[in-house]
């Protein structure tokens, strides 16, 4: 490229009405493709299908601006910035419409209420799914056991419902004779014959084998995406990144169907985060019916906040901790209007869900629990007990879990997904059938722990042996241990450990799998022990000190509450939740008596699980995977300048620039050929290199290319003019001139290079902007883009830098 | 000021380890005074203090700088952008210097948890301040009536306290004889006697009138900013803005007595609002034992939202509803790390207060209610009925309240605070008491409208005779009404418009007043009176179609539900809360069985009052007061560019620039005198227009004065250098060169000037910054200040842009 003069005389163009021509072409296509192409991605699952521009291009006559809007490519960061502003003109154009004329009064409207059509139909799908998947878990989860005579179609508990004697237990105590243990196909009838055991275990592991086989089968067949969680890839798509069919039919329809499958397997997995993605699915699915949403990838990501909110309203039956989870964890921007639809959209689920009534309590609420009884200020020690086993429980995993995660993306082993999701499935069935309490449904243990026992509790924990006698003013009771509590003292420690170590294994497997169920199950095993200790001590030392006042009300222990407390210990260990997790817990127990004790042990849990690192495994899943994930939540405590983290480095060469009014058509096209850039300063000439505007490399492609075909007279030595006055030569000799002011962005983000990182930071993360030039003393210098800053800030955490998968 | 020369040597200066030291020098003081100088405020309640900056400067050692940072000037507005660096920069120098020294370590552990405390000690004192209050106001507001005999300090539930006997109702009904009727001290025993009547309604309105003036004296005499409810003033001064004195020790003492006063002469307002105020002061002078807070205004304003959450938590007893009432209505700028912290403030301020136990109920919420009785799928109609009265009342009170105002503001009015007072009181007293609903206390009133009537309900409206009728099925319950309801028929409607009414003139006088607890006894009233309407309906035709399955659980109507709805509604009209308000409402009676109604109501009501405008109540009061607030949830949805609204306009003089080599001592030293802009920018030259950087005319007055005095051969010729390299001339007859570049602020935030507005002001909420400079194609042009951001609103809202007031 030749060295152009400096031009002076561009000083004051003139302004006036015609000013905004600039930014009325804005809502043009945007993609960021970087200099690197290469794309590694989730171990070899990377779906990269490029879909051509034109395929997704249909009802674009929505569109004022003429040229509908291109989609972003797949893994490609999005403009927020951009995005936000073609929804203000295309709302602009809308209410100018609307004033127009009485269809064009009613369009408006619809425009209007249409955000809350599509909330309404993400909340009642999002409850739809939860509730479907509810009942089919719990059905393929007992269908391992038996099945019911008159009914298959009926679970255990539907088909053993006797007046009174509804409560989980190991399925010997309670007689069910209309319920078809599968060793009775051999014509045996008593549980403990030997070769009855025998037979039930094997059709135990037989039908777990078989469940996840067929799970990771159709995951790996037919959508690679419903593996995991989801909630990793989910924050980093509403940070802005575009990841197609995350969030496809495809996706939701395997989802849900390996989601039940898993579970009726026994995996040490839970179906909570999963059904946030599978909201997440429904929102995306709904948000396509409408061009405003469906159109606009900020403005769908509104959507896909209030559908993660309905997730974790269905899961829980949380609807305020849902919306406050999407709040605290899973969502980047969230406007005010986003917090109250979101909350619209998970009342919705959860009131769908309580329709369908899945849990079977009236309540919508996974655990409901129904004590109301007081807890006493020296509880407060225990529960920050629990509260740092609970973080250090978080740390541990969270290590062992990463460590296992990476070792499945180095090493041999995550070419064998099918192998390995059996071998665990194996060994989660194999280890998990001798013990009561691993063999339940996780579900169900945790409720059974959460639950008071009552005097018709079957549960081993719950035999006790309850007088009452009387000394002085008070009734003193006394609850000796029965052989079923003696029992359970060693069954439930091996049934946390088993629980912890399997879940290990298992989050990171190639089936959908998340880890809320199994973290509150070793949690509430451990608070649940902890308070078996605590009743027990107050029952034979009611006259310790600590005690006085304890039994007034009749009950001085609750173990039912310590459950809880430690289930929301390891939880926030595990995650790092902190409000949204103690408003879930709270909604669980519909009572504000309860909220202390787990606000005590979520907070000690978050502080010593921060001691050692400020990650919970949702974060650390994301580094693993390398996910372009800017951190809204974390702030940049450095100094460093914008200076130090810009492109071009001080070896490099100096930064393509495109001169106002001295380039070329053949100039440009060379330009657009030989490098991948997304973004090209436009200067007014190399000399002064004072900063004009930006074109974005697809824009200028499609510009030259229409200028070529559409226009006369336009050659390759044709110049090109990004100024509001384009010389009218009509010397023969001199080709026509071609001005593309028109694809000029006049408002680009600049900074200067002393600019505190800090500060750059924050405008990458508040504003959305994908990238911003730098300048100093009115010089153009450099350029910073979202790659560069990700880059930077692993590098200060002493991160590979290189592992960030980005476009 | 001279003409200089295009210089373009400057081109690419070495950058390395010391190209930090322009931003290390940040620290320095930032004030924003702008052109004009008039302040005209508050109706002649300014009470402009500007404080010398060496006397709020003690403790500055803990800054590394050296030099301490100055203090914001009163009325200005402050630099959250500034701020943010500051603290990150000694954040950086603390944790340097706790990894030097065991000491260090310690003080950077204090820091650390130093905010802990801070909410922690705010949590309890708002949590007391708010039982105090409690307290004073019931007893205040009983011994209107009459005194405890034996105990003075009793209020009249606490005197009377009789087993099953404690329901609120008239006076007349209970026969308490511990309790002194005032007409006893004329030897009156009979309160049916007209003489009887008089003297208790004379010392009624006597005890009204004097409790009045003594709050309107005393506000007026200590602490103006007592008046109101001051969350107009708290959102202003959250979103930036400096009001000294309204957050002080006066303001907390006089705001808590005088609401004391207020409530117990039973005008027509609540204290709910002002617990905020209250809370914001705790906060505040907490936030000041911490330099780390009280040095920083942006850090000290995440302690005020901490503190206003604690504030609504004590005033409903509705911990997370605070924090989202802190985070929807109140807050500006809320990072999550906030959140959690006010949570817990929030959690600790609800807890005190249940200690205290004002309420007598002990659940810490005010109108706690028992019932959880179903709500049936048809009363959704009703629901949506009180959602559209809510909406209209909203409007209308708005309206109303607001123009009363104004009249304050321009007539006559205004000058006689005292006299309003008393004669709203007055008027207040003189109406009530005939009325039994209107005479109770509005607290009372609203819980008894909420609760469900019990059989020894001694209120007019609980006047029912209930009987049970078996037909086919069903036990149908007839409840016939009798006096006591057909009189409460006329008494409630004319409670609620006389509420009404009472409140437009109320809020806004010079006394604290709140107007939660008057807007929501009027939706109260109007709810229960429709819920009383539907449960006659209902127990009259219960064989109407929509009555099916309604009787099956013995209870078909639940009139206090819909008191709750239309509460929420009318709450919902005037302040246009959305999730706070239905969150709130939910604590109240701890369960999800009624949080669609109240959704449903709040919906409606806030659509309904959006069609007529969309400022709630606070925002009206915000632009009625002209307070400086951009609003952060309200998008900016215009097309207008940078260049319009940039000063200088066109036919302006051109903007002052100082350069950066050429500029004397003595032209520096007139342009500060002559000019009173806040910020100078340093270009390179006049020809080229190109910008280096800003510096502050505080800075710059201080830095010339300090080279004047300390440093030698600084004369007024000498030329001022803001550049790396100073020319070393040694040559006689040319004064020594200056450098100030340590006060040139390299990093000032730029834009072009096609940049759109809407992204303008996306920049200067979300980053906080207080001006901008335009540039267009490299060159400056002009600068934006937030004060030309508020007037451009103003301007394209039709309102005034000169009316707000602003510095």
């Amino acid at each position: 490229m030749e060295r152009e003069k400096l031009i002076s005389g561009n000083g004051n163009p003139s302004y006036g009405e015609g000013a905004t021509s600039f930014a009325d072409d804005d809502d043009l296509l945007d993609i960021s493709t970087d200099t690197d192409g290469s794309v590694s991605f989730l171990g070899g699952l990377s779906t990269r299908r490029r879909r051509s521009v034109n395929g997704t291009e249909n009802g674009s006559d929505s569109y004022e601006g003429g040229t509908a809007p291109d989609q972003y490519e797949d893994f490609h960061t999005i403009d927020w910035a951009r995005d936000m502003q073609r929804y203000r003109k295309e709302h602009k154009a809308v209410s100018r419409r609307s004033s127009r004329s009485i269809w064009g009064r009613l369009k408006g409207s619809f425009y209007a209420v249409s955000a809350w059509v599509v909330v309404l139909l993400v909340g009642i799908f999002a409850g739809a799914f939860a509730g479907i998947i509810d009942i089919g878990a719990t059905w393929l989860s007992d269908i391992k056991l038996g099945v019911c005579k008159d009914a298959f179609w009926l679970n255990w508990e539907q088909c053993c419902w006797v007046q009174n004697n509804t409560q989980f237990g190991n399925e010997d105590d309670i007689q069910c004779l209309t319920w078809f243990q599968w060793y009775e196909l051999f014509g045996l009838q008593d549980p403990q014959d030997w070769r009855a055991y025998l037979v039930s275990y094997l059709m135990f592991v037989g039908a777990a084998l078989l469940m996840s086989a067929l799970a990771v089968l159709l995951v790996l067949a037919f959508a690679p995406y419903a593996c995991g969680s989801g909630i990793p890839e989910i924050k980093t798509i509403l940070s802005g990144f575009i990841m197609r069919g995350f969030f496809g039919k495809w996706t939701l329809l395997i989802k849900s169907i390996t989601m039940i499958l898993v579970v009726g397997a026994g995996l040490s997995l839970g179906k909570e985060g999963p059904l946030v993605h599978v909201a997440c699915c429904c929102g995306n699915l709904f948000a396509h019916l409408i061009p405003k949403y469906g159109k606009n990838e900020a403005k769908k990501r509104e959507m896909l906040s209030a559908a993660s909110a309905a997730g974790v309203s269905v899961a829980f039956g949380a609807p305020i901790g849902g919306v406050l989870f999407s709040l605290e964890e899973i969502s980047y921007y969230f406007p005010l209007k986003t917090l109250w639809r979101s909350f619209f959209c998970a009342m919705i689920a959860a009131f769908v869900l309580q329709a369908i009534n899945p849990f079977g309590n009236d309540h919508a609420v996974k655990f409901y629990v129904e004590y109301n009884t007081p807890w006493y200020f020296f509880e407060i020690v225990p529960f920050i007990l629990l509260g740092i086993f609970g973080g250090l429980y978080g740390v541990v995993f969270n290590r062992l879990n990463l460590k296992w995660c990476q070792l499945r993306i180095t090493s041999k082993l995550g070419k064998y997904p099918i192998t390995e999701v059996l071998l665990v499935a194996l060994a989660t069935a194999l280890l998990s059938y001798p013990n009561p309490y691993s063999r339940l449904n996780t579900s169900q243990l945790i409720a059974a722990l959460f639950r008071e026992c009552g005097p018709q509790d079957a549960i081993g924990f719950c035999d006790y042996n309850r007088t009452y006698t009387r000394t002085d003013q008070h009734w003193y009771p006394s609850a000796e241990a029965q052989p079923g509590l003696i029992a359970a003292m060693w069954q439930l420690p091996l049934a946390m450990i088993l629980q912890g170590i399997l879940t290990v294994f298992t989050f990171g497997l190639k089936v959908p799998a998340g880890l809320f169920i199994p973290t509150m199950a070793v949690g509430a095993i451990g608070g649940r022990l902890m308070g078996i200790a605590m009743e027990q001590l107050a029952i034979e030392h009611p006259d310790l000190l600590i005690f006085t006042g304890c039994f007034d009300s009749g009950k001085c222990i609750t173990p039912g509450l310590y459950a809880m407390v430690g289930a929301a210990a390891t939880l926030g260990g595990v995650t790092r939740m902190t409000i949204s997790l103690v408003v879930i817990m709270f909604e669980l127990t519909g009572g504000l008596t309860y909220i202390v004790p787990l606000m005590i042990a979520c907070m000690v849990s978050k502080w010593v699980a921060d001691a050692f690192g400020r990650d919970g495994i949702y974060d650390g899943h994301i580094h693993l995977n390398g996910y372009p994930f800017l951190d809204g939540k974390q702030e940049f405590m450095r100094t460093t300048l914008a200076y130090d983290v810009m492109s071009p480095r001080r070896t490099d060469p100096p930064l393509l620039t495109i001169t106002m009014d001295t380039s070329t058509v053949e100039e440009l096209e060379n330009l657009t050929t030989e490098t991948r850039f997304n973004t090209y300063p436009v200067i007014v000439s190399k000399d002064s290199q004072r900063l004009v505007g930006v074109v974005y490399r697809k824009e200028l492609i499609h510009a030259l290319k229409q200028a070529r075909k559409n226009q006369t007279g336009i050659v390759s030595q044709s110049k090109v003019y990004f100024t509001r006055k384009v010389p009218k030569f009509q010397v023969p000799g001199i080709p026509q001139h071609l001005s593309l002011l028109s694809i000029l962005d006049g408002s680009p983000v600049t900074i200067t290079d002393q600019t505190p990182m800090s500060t750059v930071v924050d405008m990458f993360k508040k504003l959305g902007i994908r990238t911003c030039l730098v300048t100093h003393n009115g010089r153009l210098l450099g350029i910073i883009s979202k790659k560069d800053v990700l880059r930077h800030i692993a590098e200060l955490d002493h991160q590979d830098p290189g592992s960030t998968f980005f476009h």
